[in-house]
């Protein structure tokens, strides 16, 4: 089937945002099996709105809209969507409670422009948004076809995992399954040398390789008639990738190191403390994202100043003056300190230079030690975070702490 | 004069890459003065490719074209545009001997596909690529303007700098200057409501409101025949625009509210620290994510148990016992816990329930109590985030700890 995506948002005219969702939604597409024509862009103009959606129709079957649903004068998408598959709009009950409950717990006035939302074509498929106040849906017409969802990305994906891509699957004939997997301490290029025969030769399935913020994803994907036949063929390309790169992955499902790790910490009971110094919270905060993390992360310390470092966690002032905060001997006794005020079965702490100033020849900017106890024994690591930019430099030094602590949880070396 | 942008490229449609040509070209395009109406994505096929420019020829005068400029038989862009604008293709020496130089010095020969990209419409004027090999051009025919570009955007911006924007600066009348209002404590809704005389009333300067995670922002954008001007019809307005919402704005320039708080703590030379639950670390990070921080912020405490929140920071377990870990008393307790070890000019606390589990009726999902310490005071608020999902609620408990310390240090109530 051939489908148009179709983004109504003025703030993308202006460049004020970039277009996430026609990515996310190409994806998406692809991989149900639709063939995806064009991407138009439009602002918050009703005609060039409603023209647009016309001449999508002249090439496609199914129209995807995001955007133009909120309470604003301006937001008039749902509105064109149904004078142009020729049907009326109608309050829709449920939608209208959802909003008066929303407005009555927030403990504000329900506006006129707010009533809007509730209001759909009377054939219309609802569409629930978990995420905010406006709802998608879809409306058909002689088999053509339009969906409308929410713009902001959060809102969007979330309605489409949840409720469009259920409805979509029931409209494509060929299923395409994919893995994508999770490999952590492999650079892409090195991954793509390994497995190159296997990329080159691929028909289906299909090999991509994607580098991410430290780490790099392998997507294998086959499209057949059956989920089973699919996902049969991506198992079995699996078993020939892992004999060759196994050690590198941690994750066969798409999911983030620090999930694999959270879910480990709590399946093995395992309780675990951090004291950081140039990640400024970013370790506790990517472990605090998993819920019930609770019952196993006890504390964090951000022990920015060296004061707070000796404070908190006893390192000894001739330490920092010997060695320096930034040292693997400082990490060590960050790790020492921290197990000897909570317990806990890992203490993972970190120290280092996350730039962009405060570099030198000697510690460059990058420079950065992990140090971990774990069953009485301290360990340290030390790294050269390639030196991109501060947000860079803490994010890819959290991704290596998740590794030292997924290593330790595995029984192997660092 | 009004214009379109068509990136031109399968892989688009696949959603593998980010059209972020069309954003830069939007911002450029606007700056300009001149107005973005449709954004086109198709792919590398000629049939769509001239379909899509003679629409776009019917509701603007300039088309701006990225894409499908390189060597390979599917690269028809340049093809296209000289049949539709009535042209005939030449061969262009200039761009041939730089071709030839450019294969001898790699030493690769050069084959006939590559000798295409030295033919160009014969009127076009040509834009040298100075970051590859595939040189743009403009082409005109009765006011209706082709801009044609490569697509990679290293060798795009670089051409757009440097040779099309002098290009278009003759073809344009006017500049438009806007600022982007940052608001913190007022909804879309509200902040429109607010407002609505002059946004309907709108010519010049237009206002267009925009929601944020947690916020809200206002552009105030101008349109006129120099920049001065322009600015100055901005700053008329926001001054309007103050009186009635000025309580609600933090920022007149765009700056993320934490990168606010944390200039006016480096200016100010106001210490700060932080002990965090809910949050677990996210204030800690988002504060450090500034370079130089390090002078004012001291430490941060991620007390996620009752035993870290009693070690740490003293607070008493009755205290706990009677009101709970997420309650007023708590909050206050450990924001002045933090204050009595740290000393820190201000001690900011966190405590709440961000959910999914551990909510209640009486304390459901998304009841925070913040705390904060300050000169000798210690203040407290109760926050109920409206429950999206665990990281929006986290995300916006932090924007409200940062409201809390801006304004402190604007010596202004909670």
């Amino acid at each position: 089937m051939k489908s148009a995506i179709l983004s109504v948002g003025t703030e993308l005219l202006f460049g004020q945002i970039t277009n996430t969702n026609a990515v996310f939604l190409s994806q998406q597409l692809n991989l149900l099996g639709f063939d995806v024509m064009y991407h138009y862009t439009v602002g918050d103009n009703p005609q060039r709105v409603k023209e647009t959606i016309n001449r999508a129709f002249e090439g496609c079957d199914l129209i995807i809209t995001t955007g133009g649903l909120g309470p604003t004068q301006d937001d008039l998408t749902k509105e064109i969507a149904c004078e142009t598959l020729h049907d009326e709009m109608k309050l829709h009950e449920p939608s209208m409670e959802k909003l008066e409950d929303y407005f009555k717990k927030l403990n504000r006035e329900m506006t006129d422009n707010n009533r809007k939302q509730a209001y759909f074509p009377s054939r219309a498929v609802i569409f629930d948004n978990d995420a905010g106040t406006a709802p998608g849906f879809t409306l058909e017409e002689n088999g053509r076809r339009i969906i409308c969802m929410p713009g902001p990305p959060r809102e969007m994906t979330r309605m489409f995992e949840q409720k469009v891509m259920p409805y979509l699957e029931t409209l494509s004939e060929d299923v395409i399954f994919y893995r994508m997997i999770r490999t952590y301490g492999i650079g892409e290029s090195q991954l793509e040398t390994d497995l190159e025969d296997l990329i080159d030769k691929q028909t289906d399935p299909t090999l991509a390789t994607y580098a991410k913020e430290g780490e790099c994803s392998l997507r294998i994907a086959s499209k057949r008639h059956t989920k089973e036949e699919a996902e049969k063929a991506v198992d079995d390309m699996l078993e020939t990738v892992k004999k060759r790169v196994g050690q590198f992955i941690y994750s066969c499902d798409d999911e983030d190191l620090s999930s694999v790790v959270g879910k480990k910490l709590l399946e093995q009971n395992v309780t675990i403390s951090c004291a950081e110094s140039c990640t400024g919270g970013l370790f506790a905060k990517t472990l605090t994202e998993i819920p019930g993390i609770s019952q196993v992360f006890d504390r964090g310390l951000v022990t920015y100043s060296n004061k707070a470092k000796m404070d908190e966690l006893g390192v000894q002032a001739s330490t920092l003056e010997e060695y320096g905060a930034v040292s693997e001997e400082t990490a060590i006794e960050m790790a020492e300190g921290l197990a000897r005020i909570t317990g806990c079965d890992i203490c993972i702490s970190v120290t280092g230079i996350a730039g962009p100033d405060g570099g030198t020849p000697e510690k460059p900017v990058g420079l950065v030690y992990v140090g971990a106890s774990y069953k009485g024994t301290t360990l340290s690591k030390k790294l050269t975070v390639r030196n991109v930019n501060r947000t860079w430099n803490r994010t890819t030094t959290v991704l290596a702490m998740l590794d030292v602590t997924n290593r330790l949880l595995d029984g192997r070396g660092l």
